[in-house]
């Protein structure tokens, strides 16, 4: 009953079922159908639950799950694991196969060389499309998945690819030289899988042959996968900008406990240095407490305001598209944007200060501090993730927590500074 | 020397660069290399630009511009611009292609009626392999991209399809219909682009049929649109999450002053809320200024905490990890990750606000706000996001307002009604 409903779905599928259930009915699932359990789905689940499912696993069903896997896939699948799993999973594969993924496991984390494949078909740069066709026919284990013949020659460097599809559509005399694709381009082993990524999207790649450093053709890279690192990134980006550290749903309280803890801990720095701006103030608010009801509006909108340019700051720096060519004419627009809101959120709140408190010099002062704490959060959302970027850390990490502590400090400072001098 | 210098760029580096350089520079390039803005420039050009570029190019460069794309860019292409514009493209095309494009129009924006090309590779479902290849050979205006041929019956309904690699690596008297991929799987024209794109990434699809009402194939989608799609959902993601609107970098002050006004209005609003909060208690801290100075800490962690949590269950929503298998699970981890960090936050600030004022009940009251506020924060961060996408609004572009409101009203209240009832 359980074959019947499980086998139809997609080994995805299959590995976001594992995910969301309960630790029990996993282990009872993955006992009452161990050969469900294959390679795909293993290299489709979270990595989080990966070491507790394949230790559930009998040794004979890992051995015959991962042996179908193109290399890439087990790659992906061991990379992670502990020495102990990683060599029995790799004394589960033929020779070959064992090679091309202890090569992959040689090069460096989130590379190049870590997301190709070994599985290339190739052909010599002055073979015709006829020569090719009856290689490939000839050939009976041609990878799963390619969409190239790469044309290497004799030191087996790539010159260039033919696509499938032009191979299929021309005549048999036609020379393979004459079939290349504009969009050819190759990376190296040891590049890093996130601007390989951004060129796939960049430029439409489908598929990209990988060198090593003799430039020499050792496998290649296909969209698929660069699409799922693309999506990575994005996750990555994402759970930065909020302070939350790589992980997955499945985690448990304590991990999930320690990866949220860092950034709540510069959080809990970062307010008690704007408390200590309040603090210079106390006795001004002591001669005023409707200064503390409103002292945290000011500080708010700067820290959504300061929020909203670093998002899109960071975010064009990872697409690429803030560059040194145009950072002068975005922070000028983001300062002036600052301006702009600025002027008009200090009319609003102004009047609601004065008519809160019956007191025009209020709102005088709380519009003065709006509009100086939205140009400070327009000016120090673009140029800290800008200068972070320069100094090589990545944006969407630290930004947040610079930006909000400007925001909160300048507000604060602004404000009641201001309120101490025009009101007191 | 400018020729020289553009003509070896990748047309998406040459829309990069348009996009880079500024208003009077563009205007120039423009003039100065018309032949160089080709179709393939345009389409990669970001939308606020391609209005002012199209406006700028003689009409005769931009009618041979549009006769070389595939029918899914010319859509992507014309889809924004007003009715004239989107005439004066339209006429430009020859009549099989103005045809399609219109078709492609008059799909729902953003479905996969627009994102798919009509230019399909379709062989009949009893054919052998020999005679596909014949018919492939024949065929002069292949579409530059297909990585399958899809089988159809009478009907034109797709019955499966067949990867160029397995027809270029089986025998010509093979039937197609022994050849099929197991990934199969078509989409309807009215479908959403976005789990169009979730499908491709989910499924490691690399082209996909379009059928229609009638189950008719009637286009293709290849990945390389999809994987655009996504990197556009996750920036729309990204950007919401921050209050941002959609735009972009080359959007000019006012426009980009109107898109983030809305969010720092509802910010304001929230805010003013909160302060109505601190106001209750004004007498509470007219008597006791420190207070004014811890109250922002309490409310500044749990609007971390809560945006963690938030940002987690917004993106596993996305991802389609988060649903009702896993999701009382993840409301019970979020709730006792904030228990914990709360409990471990409120020894460190209790301690500090003790030592601080020399006051141990001010740590007491300190100490037990920040637990409270934590375990609020965990469970609005995920209970609202939830519930939002329950109600058909999209948890991205709304969750930050409600969770940051409950953690900044929950945050000041428990704070000073604590201090009012043990410190007075
Ligand atoms: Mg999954
Ligand atoms: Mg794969
Ligand atoms: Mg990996
Ligand atoms: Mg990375
Ligand atoms: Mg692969
Ligand atoms: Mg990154
Ligand atoms: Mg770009
Ligand atoms: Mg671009
Ligand atoms: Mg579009
Ligand atoms: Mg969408
Ligand atoms: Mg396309
Ligand atoms: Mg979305
Ligand atoms: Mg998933």
């Amino acid at each position: 009953a359980l074959e019947e409903i499980l086998a139809p779905l997609h080994p995805a599928d299959i590995a976001d079922l594992l995910e969301q259930i309960d630790d029990r009915d996993r282990k009872d699932l993955i006992r009452l159908w161990p050969h469900g359990i294959d390679g795909d789905v293993l290299s489709e689940l979270d990595e989080a639950l990966r070491d507790d499912v394949i230790a559930a696993l009998p040794a004979e069903a890992l051995a015959v799950a991962v042996r179908d896997l193109e290399s890439d896939d087990v790659v992906d699948l061991v990379e992670d694991m502990d020495s102990d799993q990683q060599e029995a999973v790799l004394d589960a594969l033929e020779a070959p196969d064992r090679v091309a993924v202890e090569t992959a496991l040689s090069y460096p984390e989130e590379s190049a060389g870590r997301l190709m494949q070994v599985e290339v078909v190739r052909a010599p740069v002055h073979w015709t499309v006829g020569e090719t066709i009856d290689y490939l026919r000839s050939h009976d284990d041609l990878p799963e998945q390619f969409y190239h013949v790469v044309l290497v020659d004799p030191r087996m460097k790539p010159e260039g690819y033919v696509t499938l599809g032009r191979l299929l559509g021309s005549p048999r005399a036609t020379k393979m030289a004459d079939l290349t694709e504009d969009s050819f381009r190759t990376f190296r082993v040891d590049q890093d899988e996130g601007d390989v990524a951004y060129a796939f999207n960049q430029y439409h790649l489908i598929s990209a042959p990988v060198v090593d450093e003799d430039d020499r053709l050792v496998g290649v890279i296909t969209i698929d996968d660069a699409m799922a690192v693309l999506d990575e990134e994005h996750e990555e980006d994402i759970l930065r900008l909020a302070g939350v550290g790589e992980g997955s749903l499945a985690d448990r309280v304590i991990g999930t406990t320690k990866r949220r803890f860092p950034w709540l801990a510069v959080n809990l720095v970062t307010s008690i240095l704007a408390s200590l701006v309040i603090a210079l103030f106390e006795d001004v608010i002591a001669g005023l407490v409707a200064l503390a009801v409103l002292m945290p509006i000011v500080a708010s909108m700067g820290g959504n305001a300061g929020t909203q340019s670093l998002t899109v700051a960071v975010r064009a720096i990872a697409t690429k598209d803030l560059t040194g060519a145009n950072v002068w004419r975005v922070i000028r627009r983001e300062v002036l944007v600052g301006l702009v809101n600025g002027l008009i959120f200090a009319v609003v709140m102004g009047l609601i200060g004065w008519a809160w408190f019956s007191e025009p010099m209020l709102g005088v002062v709380i519009a003065i501090a709006m509009v100086i704490n939205l140009v400070v959060a327009g000016l120090a959302g673009t140029v800290i993730p800008v200068a972070l970027e320069k100094l090589g850390i990545d944006p969407a990490l630290a930004s947040g927590a610079f930006v909000t502590t400007v925001t909160d400090v300048v507000g604060f400072f602004a404000f009641l500074g201001l309120a101490a001098v025009m009101l007191l």
